[in-house]
């Protein structure tokens, strides 16, 4: 069945966004946004991203590069021609990757592309749960972005900001994704290595959890641990 | 005196953002931004930019690069990676430097900067009239933009988006120039020249009837017109 209703999805290349595009792949015919800021498994991503727009066959898709908005928030500020006073930092500690408010800048991408391709839907994986409190990862700021979007854009219909996963837990993206086949071994959630995950960041650890409490063994490969280690 | 609130002001190079600029300066230390996204009279822009920063002697200056964003637009999508399918286009005459959704890109690099410098103002010289009903230069829009700011930054105080200028016309806009002593003489409007302006573009004609209605003349250098040629 051909289906009518275009949208935006997120698409990271790690697990959340992969159960996400599944869940928007039901109802609509998506339309895969990934974007490079500079993190350290950046060509990993994109490569999981181009694999997972391979597997659900999607006609169109956008790399957008905002690493140089990545430096706003830290001491390369200079890069972009502002002189930074001593001192002054927003945070002493501020990953490097950290943008302050970025999934604005996410979603202002997704929006002009969906009205220029006329989609009415923006699908974000966001989970409020592992956000460690970034407020622009709260279902209240997407409420709000949406309205924004809704008197921004000169669309028929309002573009909708969904959020499936705003509220799950990591076994539930697990069971889910499982449940609508998403091609979860084509996943890179590792913010460490690019060959084999750690399995020892936050977002290995995580993800590890969820299928841990999902009851089933996660597809793709992991370090081996040395003798001693504790995962 | 020091101001000890600090705000980001939004600068084209144009009449519109110097007035603003000239406002926001009564009350803030205003920082300035500006943003290329690939217009005919970039450079010259920001030579306007450039004056008008040294004018103000403002400390923090950011330069933005949003040229690939102006392609979502336009039929230079393939430059993003993006297939686009024939006659598929958004609009048939749609500008090249056209964004849908552009002052939320704005408004985005905006706020990051303002969470990262500490700022608690934004200032944008959008006006209603002049926008030829782009919804994204309404007044509600950036209402509702504010709300998704406050939503989306961590900061102690809300960011606040101000946008004086929004229901002037270009005759007020000209006399609060003058009485503010905004360096009008050092800004750019003309879409198309760069060394004396058309006087003929709608961005001129526009200045020009601002500068005529409010009795004073414009101080830029304008193109002798032809014989027979009328303004």
């Amino acid at each position: 069945m051909k289906k009518t209703k275009k949208s935006i999805v997120l698409v990271s290349g790690g697990l959340d966004s992969a159960v996400t595009a599944a869940i928007a792949a039901l109802t609509t015919e998506p339309a895969f946004l990934h974007v490079n800021y500079g993190q350290r498994t950046e060509r990993r991503e994109l490569k999981a991203f181009e694999r997972l727009a391979a597997y659900y066959k999607v006609r169109r898709t956008l790399v957008a590069d905002i690493r140089h908005l990545s430096k706003i928030g830290c001491s390369a500020l200079t890069d972009l021609q502002i002189q930074v006073p001593k001192g002054r930092l927003y945070r002493k500690n501020i990953p490097v990757t950290y943008v302050p408010f970025r999934n604005a800048h996410i979603l202002s991408i997704a929006t002009a592309w969906a009205e220029a391709i006329n989609a009415s839907e923006i699908y974000i994986g966001a989970v409020e749960e592992d956000s460690s409190g970034y407020p622009d990862c709260r279902e209240e700021f997407f409420k709000a972005f949406e309205k924004a979007v809704r008197l921004g854009t000169a669309t028929k219909r309002p573009i909708k900001i969904k959020t499936p996963l705003i509220h799950r837990r990591k076994s539930w993206i697990v069971k889910t994704g499982l449940r609508l086949k998403a091609p979860l071994h084509l996943t890179w959630s590792c913010y460490k290595e690019s060959r084999l995950a750690c399995g020892a960041c936050d977002s290995c650890l995580l993800r590890l959890r969820g299928f841990k409490e999902a009851g089933v063994e996660d597809p793709i490969p992991y370090k081996k641990l040395k003798q001693g280690e504790a995962r």
